[in-house]
């Protein structure tokens, strides 16, 4: 069985699964049985207590009482379902099996005859309620992760429970939306996806024709006057004749990723066309150095353009995630390797960083700072360190499921090769890769037999070589061998920014592979609020801390620091002083240890 | 009769107000000519249309229908009340009288028996609504602004019939609110400065008694789950425990201006401390160079320490205009001429820039920054433009008060001396001043007899010369003479920010005298997203753009602009090339033609 998050053979790659795709050590696979060990089932535990799982009893009409939580309390159940059956397909586990089942039958319990389901919307305002406030009510959005789930459900276990509720919501959709009946969009989308991959799976044409439809209605004022600007649900331009995201981060990379698809399945080259401008013009102006998205705490927005600012940076670990899926679609459809290159930053850092450690702690937004004397104001705020769970825990679940699927991002296959986007130890088909990326950039591919492989060589990674022969950093090597050695070299940089981006004026960043580095104030004497790095000077490496990370040691100098009284007067200059060592962890690892002060970029010293 | 806004004997300074103080002409009493006669004038207007009067109208019994509009939709009529009385006081009118009057009676009849007071709670949610969402409903918000408009009312027009309304609801706050009563606090504070200031024009002990306890009320855990952090209501700590300000950057200074008002009255030396530790904290760490308060749009809060981004710097200017308030209040209980050059740089920057230079277009935001390419996406959004009004309208009618009562800011009186605090052409008692500041440094005091006199000399003016002789910059310069010559230096300044303040690092700003200046689009070629200052040029100062303004001309160099594609590489350097003028304009002045890219921070070149 192959278990594709999305089985699409339309585009330029088609994609691979769980039974063509393992991963099996390496970075990865610890993460993912933490995820499958520890976060799955402590997950169940906080929507047990948080009241989504009770909301959805109470619907099936088990037990009395209210709707707890918030109206979109259902999609993070849906987002576990998917999780656990992405888990179940890489690690079948009985106990497991029995949870997904258990559950699953309480959301079919849950569902109305007419195949609604949306447990809160049905205990707050029954049959008449539905879809009377479809921007903030959540109800498309939660019936795409249900489809989701379903998918992931069918894919993995072969069950067919969740994928029969997801059909009959999905008719319910069909019968409900559309030209001649209600001409509305859920103010947060995810369906447009959920509607693709549900048509995928079952053939059923008017899923897809469903998710067109909800592409094709945005941007011509259906939403007005709800609280927010039209551009924070995505509906200021329709999505073909948009030319950058805007708005709420999440709801826009949903919405492209579902528009995506439809473009895909549709053969619609016009709106890819757009996609693919949209994309480029985010990547490029409205992305940070860690792939985090969406610059704004205010709308969880994405900024103007160059706006991206360090220590109020929102990037959600849920855009990150929406960005994943996303650049995945425009990589099946345009076989380029920039959208795996957005993949790998984005996971290795906007992603990643939302996860501890241990596998059970979580940030809800993703800063590149924090300073020493940072105030805990918000519930979302990092000053708080990581968290158990969240009010609005839309990220938890959603890490839960990426971690789950993972491989099936790892790899492509085309007519005449396999190409292999992220580095993983696992096996491909009958490839066999070992690495121990991202530490190493050395990468041995093995197979029965000679067999054609285009390798993904990172922008960043000048002076690789397959097989001892040099290769351009940025597309693809393509080699036919049945034993590959592909080396990626891991030399440290020094970046700085595109000059408009003001938050980081005469600052650099440290990176390794395809990891962003951060310094920390539990590593480094000097207060980190004043440190300065001095570029040209060697950067080492070492690996020690955090089980295994390599570390960087770079050279520093501490700063001026504050000025005391009026902060701007003639004159001032911001000096440096003694030389220090500069010591930095990967982003993603910041936060594990005592929190205190972190900065990704350092003013030049 | 004496019209201060602050009728306190307590401090090292005594307040003067209109019949002591009377701008008469310079750089103010045309903008206080334009707030008179078109400003407040369409204010009504405003409010008649948002609905406002219509809500009083109905709790007077006068028609029939819903309330309209945001729960605290009277204090801006009682804003506005206050600026007619202030305005009346400035310029006796008999048509604005009758309006006052009108208005006046409508408050009047809307009142309750009791009186209870606010036309939105009663028509909402009647008699037993009253005080049960404290946090949320503005209650004694809006009972302040009535309170501060019938003080100006009483001490401007005579008229005693809203300070009648106001006493009656003072007196039902006193026997509803405190130990042994109901122990809660309104969300938003302003209480507490109206209820010192109806205890200085009444004498009536209970209200400065219920102005000290709802300050030390706060910080104990009354505000709890209402949907923002204690830190938002500015009930963290104690008012007398915080070393900072917080949260709301409008509630925080009021509150931080009330409690200076209870500790002169009360002569509570240990609060006066703390908020003198308070202010400085701000002042040094969390103000914008435009005497801007309040970084970050979530919350309309205070950020961290050194947080003070300049794209989007909320900078509201009703925070603007609370922080005059509060230094007004630290200047009259210590004398430090800091509080009034703070006053200085709050009034002709960040306050100043809230209005159009036609008086009747306001910014609700302000922030130092505005790309090419900004998006308007909110209704506060300086992407729009100026705009006749606001959903949320607390700033036109707060900027209409504070113009119309600015004549009680520019002088205090002690046993020995007059103190002159900001240069106005106008009369102070028996002195007249003379002045073209701030476009020229020059100030002419002429008096009768020779008169003790007290100048500020800011703390930018080195170099200044009183009748010829030198003074230190910072600090007052004493003189006793019936003829006084007083010369500010204006050279124009290029300042540079603490290095801690990340947002502006690499960057330099233009100053002179008291105003902070801006780069707009409109007057120049290059475009200004990439423009670069080079520092150590001449500026050169010229007369001619704007009505008069002095606009100052720098040596600048183009940036290296947008490079293409992914935005941060090793090598990357922002070169500048070809050498161009930077024209600058008043931070105050920016908007008020073709609205495009504006910087208040320019990278060194």
């Amino acid at each position: 069985m192959s278990s594709a998050v999305t089985k699409t053979t339309k585009g330029r790659r088609r994609p691979l699964g769980r039974g063509d795709v393992r991963i099996t050590g390496g970075f990865w696979a610890p993460r993912q049985a933490r995820n499958g060990a520890d976060a799955i089932p402590s997950g169940q535990d906080q929507l047990e207590q948080a009241g989504n799982l009770h909301n959805l009893r109470l619907a099936a009409g088990i037990g009395e009482g209210e709707a707890i939580g918030p109206i979109f309390a259902d999609s993070d159940v849906y987002k576990w379902l998917e999780a656990a059956a992405w888990e179940y397909g890489r690690n079948p586990d009985d106990e497991l099996l029995k949870r997904i089942r258990d559950l699953t039958a309480v959301v079919a319990a849950a569902q109305r005859p007419d195949g609604y389901l949306d447990s809160v919307v049905q205990l707050r305002h029954g049959d008449e309620g539905r879809y009377q406030q479809l921007v903030w009510s959540h109800e498309h959005y939660c019936a795409g992760h249900l489809i989701q789930a379903a998918v992931a459900q069918v894919r993995c276990t072969g069950d067919t429970a969740l994928l029969d509720v997801a059909v009959k919501l999905a008719d319910h959709l069909v019968a409900t939306f559309g030209d001649g009946k209600t001409v509305d969009v859920d103010g947060h989308p995810v369906i447009e996806m959920a509607l693709v991959e549900l048509y995928r799976e079952t053939g059923t044409a008017s899923y897809l024709e469903l998710a067109r439809w909800f592409v094709e209605a945005r941007g011509h004022g259906i939403i007005e006057n709800h609280g927010h600007a039209p551009a924070y649900f995505s509906d200021r331009v329709p999505v073909r004749e948009a030319t950058s995201v805007e708005g709420h981060s999440v709801r826009a990379v949903y919405l492209a990723a579902g528009a995506t698809d439809v473009a895909l399945e549709t053969g619609d080259t016009e709106l890819l066309d757009a996609l693919k401008v949209q994309f480029d013009h985010m990547w490029s102006t409205k992305t940070y150095v860690t792939g985090g998205l969406g610059a704004r705490w205010e709308g969880e927005a994405f900024g103007d353009e160059y706006e991206l600012p360090t220590d109020r940076a929102y990037a959600e670990t849920c855009a990150a995630i929406g960005g994943i899926q996303w650049a995945w679609r425009m990589l099946l459809a345009t076989g380029e390797s920039s959208y795996a290159d957005a993949i790998e930053r984005m996971l290795y850092n906007g992603f990643l960083a939302g996860v501890s450690l241990r596998g059970t702690e979580y940030f809800y937004v993703n800063p590149l700072q924090l300073r020493g004397g940072a105030f805990p104001d918000n519930g979302r705020s990092p000053a708080h360190g990581r968290r158990g769970w969240f009010d609005c825990a839309c990220c938890p679940p959603n890490i839960m499921r990426t971690l789950a699927s993972l491989d099936a991002y790892v790899a492509t296959v085309s007519d005449d090769a396999v190409q292999i986007h992220q580095y993983v130890t696992g096996d491909i088909g009958d490839l066999h890769v070992e690495t121990a990326y991202p530490w190493d950039g050395t990468v041995r591919i093995t197979a029965t037999e000679p067999t054609a492989v285009e390798l993904r060589i990172p922008g960043w990674a000048e002076g690789a070589t397959v097989n001892g022969a040099s290769v351009p950093a940025g597309g693809y090597a393509r080699v036919e061998a049945a034993e590959i050695e592909l080396h990626l070299p891991l030399t440290p940089r020094v970046v700085a920014a595109d000059p408009r981006i003001d938050a980081v004026r005469g600052c650099v960043a440290l990176e390794r592979g395809p990891l962003v580095y951060a310094v920390e104030q539990v590593d480094n004497e000097a207060e980190v609020d004043d440190l300065h790095l001095v570029p040209e000077t060697p950067v080492a490496e070492e690996t020690n801390l955090l089980d295994g990370v390599t570390v960087l040691r770079a050279q520093g100098r501490v700063g001026t620091g504050h000025r005391p009284g009026w902060s701007f007067e003639p004159g001032v200059v911001d000096s440096t002083g003694e030389q220090v060592e500069v010591v930095a962890v990967p982003y993603y690892a910041w936060a594990n240890r005592e929190l205190g002060a972190m900065r990704v970029w350092l003013p030049r010293g």
